[in-house]
């Protein structure tokens, strides 16, 4: 449908709009004496028609899954975005004086706090990634024709996230989602690399697989008939390029540089001056019916109570590796609701989340090698709860995107995500795919919980629960297999520890998960061939840690306690242990880790030459109950 | 100069090594029983005529500054290039079927364990990044011709890693600088989403400000001439898109999906036959020598022993912020020793490395906001010890490069970091901007050295000390301005705490840092009002941390310590104390931290509704030391 001229005084309306929103962002940067100011102005024109013409919204429920959506990947631009929806009616325009201030929710950059907001911004270039998400779900999910929007800063396009985004937009034929770019010439420290070179965003957009406009983001004109031409645009995102002003309309501040991120102090009145005069005729002209066709319902999704279709059926002893029972935990929890889906960074064979893929193609993402997408894209499908999301790749690959995690967690997302090949355990391919660090990087994250498996029934049961649980959930699996040590009946909760071997003699706690809680197993029988006793606790998830658990059983172990993993030292299972004892006299833990950057080996070897076997084990534990019972 | 066809022998001598090259990988691969032949046969050519033609190395010291350098960003082809080395003549080609053995250096990925790897690659998209951090020092430092070779899997071309570094090398107009894209079509678990659409890698990359030439990658000549072109193009870094075949050569193997990282097994043999009969009038032609002009010899650079021109030159009380000590400091350093160099990602007027940009611009290389090819230019430019390299940006978009940090510490690279603007002190801007995770993510690093300098003096000292160290440091600064504590002359160490209040009727150890330095030491004003006796230390280096005074500051504390950090609970300050005091009983560590997420406000109202100003600090102690004198 071809685009048809508004009338000029609707152009002129939604131009006056823009002039309000540029007055908001200064007086309620004034209000808090920081924030940027010019970094909204050069937006002004794009949120106006996007807010009071174009999008689709539901002011009596913004985040209605029905309603178009917004990401304002350059957060930093968050007071042009409170305003629009203040003008909108949504609350107070009073309210935007409030900018920054503890007791407001109306941040220096946008987060989920405020009702309107889906995800956290202000880390740049992540925005593109979590609105591809949402236009996966709204295309292929809902099938809806909800569209999503996204404005990006010219200096945050440098960053690669971007790039993977629209690599994974194009892709899958986004046809829903329109990336605005907002080229205003200046970064935070200076000019940015390409300045307003609009030939060059365009070769590189086309290049991309976008559909590009080109045009003056000044324009109200201009911006309707693109966003117009945009949503009727089939099998491709659409890549609005924006020339604009940094500070556009702010007399002698426009276009000039070291105006980033500053109020405008002095300047302030007579630039609120000069745009008041700018609004000519205002209050005059009721802005038409948008001229969209209406959004299609979405479905209802319950992502509730969602169950293994069956229970674990593994014997005990069998060797099945923890990342094959994610494979199969993922297919099961699809048979019993469809709104699951996973994601995964072309290592799908590896992680075993092909057997998803396999068995119900229509649930499965593929994100190619490009992880701060796939991170990105699952906080993306997460939001306003249409799916219930697995995203996997090698756990040592997570760290790629642990910005993306950071701001997943300032977001509050409920996404989920699977790291296999932990370890040195995972043995030829070498270090850098062993994943050493995730356990610090997944603990780090306010609100997460923390799951460490240590085998097949172990793992389905995580799955299970990490589907149901608020928040990122973390699930750490292993290559090798390893025998399957619990009954298909066992039960398992969140921060509940399995003792796994116990008797009135203990004298030492031994704390292992998955391959290390083997070796602790075969270590404490070598102890009792000595005369020595070993208690053996599997603690399942490592945030949060079973804390009384392990005080009750360490006390019953005279306090000694040796905590062993597959991972580096900091920030692991065995700070988490010294962490929940740290209020208590009395303990003294020794923690065996990889001490160093490990190498190619075979399995076996690697355990034993970073210090993490049996061996390493039984003479540690030796030692350390030697040496207690002689002080003592 | 235009490129002379060479010989046809030796034309068939370069494809003749081509195919030695493809046994070596299926034969090395069959020894370790894993790897990549597949991978590998695809640049067979690529290989073959970049190391007996095209590149200028010394055998005699491959890592010689004055030599070409080649990045293999795909890194699971290594066995090629391990093979390629081996038959240049660097060690015996019986060597290869060592391959991934604990005993060998021929790992599964390639790390600089070998005297001819300069970084470890292997997590996907990193090499460009390497690759343009060398070439921007040949060209700008060092000044010289030598050429930097990357090869880069069409799988991992999706990683925004890459795109970000060809950014930069097209802004730098790094023309010694040539990217070779291995497109064989087929990734890990299945085809690339670009498979064989060479019309859109060449739109891309010549968006992207390359130089471009798409060829037939097993076509020896079609090789020799873009390389030879690449070498004398100016002003843009050249992109070779190689248009290949995975398994080139193996029949019923070559193109075939499911053969990622799989020996040949009992294919093996058959393969190797085929191979053997390609090879045509075999070990008969000599290779001219190379056509390229020699290298100029690159400046001798002494890059020990470094030192701030002059000592700190500070006012005890005055308020200066870290960072800004951060930017002075630096630029002392340059002005004693032009090896120094910093990097910045647009943030350098907040990281205040806008001194250093100001004051030797030369000096400074602007990265834009792309922190992923941030940390891998400087990870390049510290190479083969051509220079110091500092590189800054938010502490917490340090996040988005932990991968590269990671890889870099496998590199066992000695370039520093150095991240502002950590935890809420802040203020305003909110979490996205806080960095709350960077203590644990540094920790978490082999071989790093982590700085928390509580004021200007010390972090002058830090810096300086960081220059000196071999490995990954990192420095932590902070915004606020807080009071210059030590004295000019002070001397600082690694691993060497300080402690700044003490009596013998201390009761309870208060440790913090920076700005939670400054909150312990008032609350240690308020307990004596009341009676109560605090010692309170600056750890100055959290890893290493100073094992022996907390050891001994806390048993004259009755072992009673508060760790009091701007940062989350996992793996920081806190965790690290108790690391330090696992294996003894007799401690309790009350540990204060940022316990969920934070929000704007003010950096004062911030620290004290977070829990970690002086009211708390004050509180705890008391309540610890109350409750302690009544159990004992």
């Amino acid at each position: 449908m071809a685009y048809l001229s508004l009338k000029e005084e609707t152009i002129q309306e939604l131009q006056n709009i823009a002039h309000r929103l540029r007055i908001h962002a200064i007086t309620s940067t004034q209000a808090a004496k920081s924030g940027h100011p010019t970094s909204c102005s050069s937006i002004a024109e794009i949120m106006s028609v996007l807010f009071f013409y174009t999008m689709r919204l539901n002011l009596q429920n913004p985040r209605d899954p029905a309603s178009d959506r917004l990401v304002l990947s350059k957060g930093h631009a968050a007071p042009i975005l409170y305003a629009a929806w203040a003008e909108l009616g949504l609350f107070p325009v009073e309210n935007l004086l409030n900018l920054r201030k503890y007791n407001s929710d109306l941040e220096g950059h946008p987060t989920p706090r405020l009702n309107f907001i889906d995800v956290a911004t202000g880390s740049l270039g992540q925005g593109v990634a979590v609105a591809a998400g949402m236009a996966y779900v709204g295309k292929y999910f809902d099938k809806s024709n909800y569209r999503i929007y996204v404005v990006v800063g010219d200096g945050e396009s440098t960053e690669g996230s971007v790039w993977e985004s629209l690599h994974f937009a194009a892709h899958h034929k986004l046809d829903n989602l329109c990336i605005i770019f907002d080229v205003n010439r200046l970064g935070q420290s200076g000019p940015t690399s390409l300045g307003h070179q609009m030939d060059i965003y365009r070769q590189r957009l086309e290049g991309f697989g976008c559909n590009v406009y080109v045009i003056n983001g000044h324009e109200v004109e201009d911006l309707l008939e693109a966003f117009h031409e945009a949503a009727y645009t089939k099998k491709k995102p659409t890549a609005v390029i924006a020339k604009t002003f940094k500070g556009k309309h702010f007399p002698n501040i426009e276009n000039m540089d070291c105006w980033h991120g500053r109020p405008l102090g002095n300047k302030a009145e007579s630039v609120i001056n000069h745009l008041q005069d700018l609004i000519v005729d205002a209050k005059g002209h009721e802005i038409p019916i948008k001229s969209l066709p209406s959004i299609v319902p979405v479905p209802n999704v319950d992502i509730t109570n969602l169950k293994l279709s069956t229970p674990p059926a593994y014997k005990i002893g069998d060797p099945i590796a923890t990342r094959l029972a994610y494979g199969s935990a993922l297919e099961k929890l699809v048979e019993y609701n469809n709104c699951v889906i996973a994601l995964d960074g072309d290592t799908s064979s590896s992680t075993f989340s092909d057997k998803l893929k396999k068995a119900f193609p229509d649930n499965f993402i593929e994100c190619f090698t490009a992880e701060q997408n796939l991170v990105g894209a699952a906080i993306g499908a997460a939001c306003r709860d249409r799916t219930i999301v697995f995203a996997s790749t090698f756990a040592a690959f997570f760290t790629r995107a642990f910005d993306q995690l950071r701001m997943g967690a300032i977001s509050g997302t409920n996404a989920n995500f699977v790291g296999t090949h932990c370890g040195v355990s995972i043995g030829e391919d070498g270090p850098s795919q062993m994943g050493l660090e995730d356990i610090a990087l997944f603990r780090a994250l306010p609100g997460s919980t923390v799951f460490y498996p240590s085998d097949a029934v172990s793992c389905e049961r995580a799955v299970e629960l990490a589907a149901n649980i608020k928040g990122i959930c973390f699930i750490r699996t292993s290559r090798p297999n390893t025998a399957v040590i619990y009954d298909n009946n066992e039960s398992f909760a969140v921060g509940k520890a399995h003792v796994l071997k116990q008797s009135p003699k203990d004298q030492i706690l031994l704390i292992g998960a998955c391959v290390t809680l083997m070796e602790c197993l075969r270590a404490a029988i070598g102890l009792e061939k000595i005369g020595m006793h070993a208690r053996v606790l599997d603690p399942f998830t490592i945030k949060p840690l079973d804390r009384e658990s392990i005080l009750e059983n360490g006390y019953a172990c005279y306090g000694l306690i040796l905590v062993v993993e597959d991972h580096y030292q900091q920030g692991g299972l065995g700070e988490a242990v010294l962490s929940a004892l740290a209020d208590r006299r009395g303990f003294i833990v020794k923690h065996l880790f990889i001490p160093s950057v490990p190498r190619s080996g075979a399995p076996k070897t690697l355990l034993d030459k970073f210090g993490i076997s049996a061996r390493h084990i039984f003479k540690a534990a030796k030692e350390i109950i030697e040496i207690d019972s002689t002080v003592f």
